[in-house]
């Protein structure tokens, strides 16, 4: 028998699942790169930002330095737009980074994570990376359960993920509802609020989340420039909470975490109003054209508050593979959750009206 | 008190200093930012290539969308180039996130770490983070002493540090001390060899550590495109092992770890001949210089196989932050090294001709 190396829980890990590149597809199904439509990933069907694109050419000069490891710029930038002081701010490598970075900042092997059935797989992986112990509490229609949530934290438990709106369901809480919750978490345990989709909503849906770090001490706001700023290539995202826990965030955080690109194009974005206005009309529009289609199939779909829909294929345990199998041979890319526990569903990312429409005629021809 | 938050190994993290920032150095000192000269962090100094400004500008497009999180194109390359499998290597964000996935991939709590005094402060960190104790070997004459650290390897050992040139001393140690090292270490515990500055050395004494790979299980080479390659702001590293550990490390790092633009830029630096040839020839002419004025001015400094050398700049333990005061309000900065335990010493990185210059101009006037 070969030498075994690693903690045992480190072993169990199964690797996440990404999204099928564009180019994997072409080589795996003979596909031309350019007929390939991709709905799989929540990306931001504009790409990155005209404003940001300016950005990143003027920070090129300077590419051979290493980055701005406390990231003063984008900080401060943050800290005027979200009205919180910089050393509030821990920027990440994508929220996935900030995700990873509060795993092992405030729980460590024997503790215990508490987070929901269906919510996003990282939050499994950040909890098995530290050898921790996973309280997954049960769903509540595709979403978070919150009064249970709060019930099963139990005298280990050290961190709880929250994801709103949820993915890959897309199910969103509303604040009066996390308010109660926060009220009831132990001043001990840290709750990460992972809002990675939080400018998809409607304005009267959005609140400032960040005031509330200064109210609960306890309280880390996550957040990205993946999706409505259309920055997933680059990788950045941050989080907002009081120094105590920004302070523990930084010391795990590796010091050049976030590019010198990923920096200059995020400051930018981040004022880029029109782009993020053009991105909620497209997404307001792909929305209704995927539940008109859903509708017109008759098929299941949760309402979703993100840039993507959960939608129910069939109803055997084979349904999201085989459906989805049938796309990818029509060059439509999307997701399949059976990873999540959800085998006879697929998440689709709204995408332009064109794209929306090739993958509602590919999904009729999957399902004829 | 305030509520406590996270392990107490997390706690007694002391954070890793960076360079100084140009932009902080101007804020601070009331400088133009053209004026200052910053040889602090070991940076390529002529930039990132042309070459892959190139390649950049062609990935813009996809930016967007996420990084290919298996690296398809960059693995190719590394795997021609190294004339290893594509599944034996691991892509990070720097080689930093490299040793942090190697931490978290082989230790856990109360597990040990071997690594030598005055070697990279990221070992440290790295050990700390995961919750290991360290032990730290003593260096002889300021580089690794292997027979020592081989003998300093007990039960709770799973991991060994090595850089080889070293930083911040220079110093290197020999292929076949190296293998004579590797033949002693149990088979369980993992060593990884840390190359980052691999590139600098003249042909007769690099030697293919990927092919050691092939005969050590254990083993992992770490390399990184911030030195030679000149891609620090980007950030990208690799490693190159057997896919036992090359699997572990794979369920450690974040799938999205090295964002789109760094891996374009990488492909097209691997095979930039050129321009590391120039970068070579630059670095042999400023080591030459430094050299040339620590002798003039009496200074003790330590033969660097790298882009950089430690100079002793006085016999008190001010004389390190003393020097380095002087230097910054000179619109100069350099690295001190009283965190490796070098109060006395700064580490020099080797700029262009015209910088090198200027930073000896300005240490002359210091230490006058």
């Amino acid at each position: 028998m070969s030498q075994q190396f690693g903690p045992e829980y480190v072993r169990a890990i199964a690797p996440y699942q990404a999204g099928k590149p564009i180019a994997e597809v072409a080589r795996e199904f003979g596909l031309d790169e350019a007929n390939i439509v991709k709905l799989a990933s929540n990306e931001n069907p504009f790409g990155v930002p005209e404003s940001s694109q300016q950005a990143m050419a003027a920070a090129v000069a300077d590419l051979g330095r290493y980055p701005d490891a406390n990231g003063f710029d984008l900080k401060a930038a943050l800290s005027k737009r979200y009205e919180v002081p910089a050393d509030w701010i821990t920027l990440g490598n994508g929220s996935n980074d900030i995700l990873e970075i509060a795993a092992h900042a405030f729980v460590q092997k024997g503790q215990a994570v508490v987070y929901s059935q269906y919510s996003f797989a990282v939050y499994a992986l950040a909890t098995q990376g530290v050898g921790a112990r996973a309280i997954v509490v049960p769903a509540r229609e595709y979403g978070h359960d919150l009064d249970a949530m709060a019930a099963a934290i139990d005298a280990d438990t050290r961190l709880v993920f929250i994801a709103n709106p949820n993915n890959p369901t897309g199910t969103f809480i509303p604040a009066a509802q996390i308010e109660a919750f926060l009220n009831k978490v132990p001043a001990g345990v840290v709750v990460v609020l992972d809002e990675a989709y939080n400018e998809f909503l409607a304005p009267e849906q959005q609140f400032e989340s960040s005031q509330w770090a200064r109210k609960y001490p306890n309280l880390l706001v996550s957040r990205t420039f993946s999706k409505a700023y259309g920055l997933a290539g680059l990788r950045v995202g941050f989080a907002i909470a009081q120094p105590a826990l920004t302070d523990l965030m930084n010391r795990i955080r590796q010091p050049f975490n976030v590019n010198s690109l990923a920096q200059a194009a995020a400051i930018a974005a981040l004022n880029d109003k029109p782009f993020l206005e053009q991105g909620a009309r497209n997404n307001a529009a792909g929305y209704a054209q995927f539940v008109e289609a859903f509708e017109e199939l008759g098929l299941q779909y949760v309402p979703s508050f993100g840039n993507f829909v959960l939608v129910k294929v069939g109803d055997d345990d084979g349904a999201g593979a085989r459906v989805n199998l049938a796309l990818l041979k029509q060059g439509v890319i999307v997701r399949p959750v059976g990873n999540y526990g959800l085998p006879q569903w697929l998440r689709i990312s709204i995408g332009l009206p064109a794209e929306n429409a090739i993958f509602i005629a590919a999904l009729k021809k999957a399902l004829a």
